[in-house]
């Protein structure tokens, strides 16, 4: 069952990205420390690699936006509509690879947050055209202020020419 | 509630990572087609070019073992335990930043499957030392094979170089 595994896989990765609980230190941890724990083949996985980067910027996000109780999707959301009012929720729920049902709930909390409205389609009845309030418009420009602080973290981290890098290597996938 | 916040959104990315759910597809959704709607500032930045191929190489590992249930994660463990036998269910957590409590779930579906077997710690009485059985490490051989595969498709999608560029940019996260 790949798709069960798949969703249960991604579950434990959101609680390891942000538990960030530290227990006290025992002498044992201390002989097994992180740096003699050799990662053999996982070395060479693209995969392992990007996983726990993306964990790193996840994190770094939701701390740097928690003043304003905004998460990485919200966010993702919020620009897609304000950069195309009227959009469904069917074409913003594919164009950022949110499940439907997800996108639903989303909206709901953004709704109530009075951060965005929810018309009827004038070209698919059964859907809502998405707009911001002007609440919404406002908000969206000082969490702009804070993403573009989160991404300054994201060049320390990694440097100016290494993020350019990799956003010419990532291009293919937004 | 930055944390509680961050766990809902890792688990709705799960979600979305492997639904692949296509509905049929309306007039609507071709007028909002996905090529049409602008990122705006979101093409920007990293994180949110990270995340989608990310889902990507997420769904392909999950793909390529599909036949052997083996997930992302599940790999990484069994890696690692087979590379540092004995090695204890804290640092294995530490290593791997996967949440303790997840771990000891995911070790027990290991275990059932005879793969891993705990030992009592010699160094820690309140942790249990971890080695593959003879199944495991069978299995595990088999399991590297697929893992190579899904690295050939990495290299098919993103090329050889890039591939090398990525795993030296992102080194000092593994």
């Amino acid at each position: 069952m790949p798709a069960r595994a798949a969703k249960a896989e991604a579950k434990s990765e959101a609680k390891s990205a942000v538990s960030g609980k530290r227990k006290p230190k025992t002498e044992a941890q201390d002989i097994d420390a992180s740096a003699h724990v050799g990662l053999d083949g996982l070395a060479l996985h693209v995969g392992y690699a990007v996983r726990r980067f993306q964990l790193w910027i996840f994190q770094d996000f939701i701390k740097t936006l928690a003043t304003v109780d905004i998460t990485p999707t919200q966010y993702s959301v919020l620009t897609v509509i304000s950069a195309n009012p009227g959009l469904t929720q069917m074409a913003v729920a594919k164009r950022l690879g949110i499940e439907r049902a997800r996108l639903v709930h989303l909206l709901n909390a953004l709704e109530q947050r009075t951060l965005v409205k929810r018309a009827a389609s004038k070209v698919d009845r059964r859907s809502h055209a998405l707009h911001l309030t002007a609440s919404g418009e406002a908000s969206l420009r000082q969490f702009k202020l804070l993403a573009a602080e989160h991404e300054r973290h994201v060049i320390e981290k990694i440097g100016k020419d290494n993020r350019e890098r990799l956003l010419e290597i990532l291009a293919p996938f937004r």
